[in-house]
């Protein structure tokens, strides 16, 4: 079975600093023509870390929500970078923290159906307080905070921690203490 | 502390069918300003069904990717529905299934830094093929398949499985894999 989606014409709309918003016709294997909205962004890297058996979050105002967001922290990769070394400078421009074990847990598109954007997911443990870290970035406000699981799980359920990447850390972490018990 | 980004100014850059693109101009709490891009996006429901205890997923292309994706049932939500009644639609447009048991298993914004978009994800199970089903949406071409865990883990791997619900849905069955263990 043919899929493919034929680009018949794009339009670069507007370019912006984070993102660049294209329109393209496209030929359906059936022949006819359709019009696609496609958001390019630059891919991003988040960290799963514990200090202390907490999980370290970030809060910021989210403007597309009208409202802070508790997140994981994250952020884009930048040009030259690989995802892991995005990571660790957006964990330690974001709270000052570096850690000396890392591993990739998974990566995935946000909106695939839109949008070519990919997140990897990193894990990082043994984290250790930095001095003099690294510039947050200048139009980022951000507040530090660790939580329990138990405080993290009723944070997402009230509403507050809403987005995919830490929605998804917190299953993750479910599932992590899920694979710990049957360990014993 | 104060978080909040004041709208100064906005402009509709381009309102296309799904998406609409809108450049602001925000002032941060400092008094400094700057721009936020946003992509306005309707909200999305999706679906974790298991036909003979196998997750039910639709491959189609996915013109940002430029090639196609295996995922769970998902889609807009239309004016009027709420959540559930989107994925019931949409199982059935997708699978031609409806199911008799539902649950809301999360919900979450995909990219809450530009974009409001949120996406509810049911579980549903007991399902009943349709003789007659809702008609697919006239601009997709799927081909529904049934994945048994083993086959869904590896095809995350190789990146056929890669958008953020799908590798969600497969974490999420993995850890009810761990409770079900722990239980007896």
């Amino acid at each position: 079975m043919n899929f493919e989606e034929r680009t018949i014409e794009e339009t670069s709309i507007y370019k912006g600093n984070i993102t660049e918003y294209v329109v393209k016709t496209v030929e359906l294997p059936d022949g006819r023509r359709v019009t696609r909205e496609i958001v390019l962004h630059d891919d991003a890297s988040a960290v799963i870390a514990f200090v202390d058996g907490k999980l370290l979050c970030v809060e910021q105002f989210r403007k597309p929500l009208e409202r802070t967001s508790i997140e994981i922290p994250a952020g884009l990769i930048d040009k030259g970078e690989t995802p892991l070394e995005a990571a660790q400078r957006e964990l330690e421009e974001e709270t000052a923290y570096q850690a000396k074990n890392w591993s990739e847990v998974t990566s995935f598109y946000n909106t695939p159906g839109f949008c070519n954007e990919k997140l990897t997911i990193f894990e990082a443990s043994e984290l250790v307080a930095v001095d003099n870290p690294l510039a947050q970035d200048e139009d980022e406000n951000l507040r530090v905070m660790t939580l329990t699981f138990e405080e993290a799980w009723e944070l997402m359920e009230s509403g507050r921690i809403c987005d995919s990447k830490t929605v998804f850390a917190l299953f993750y972490w479910k599932m992590k203490q899920l694979e710990k018990k049957g360990d014993v």
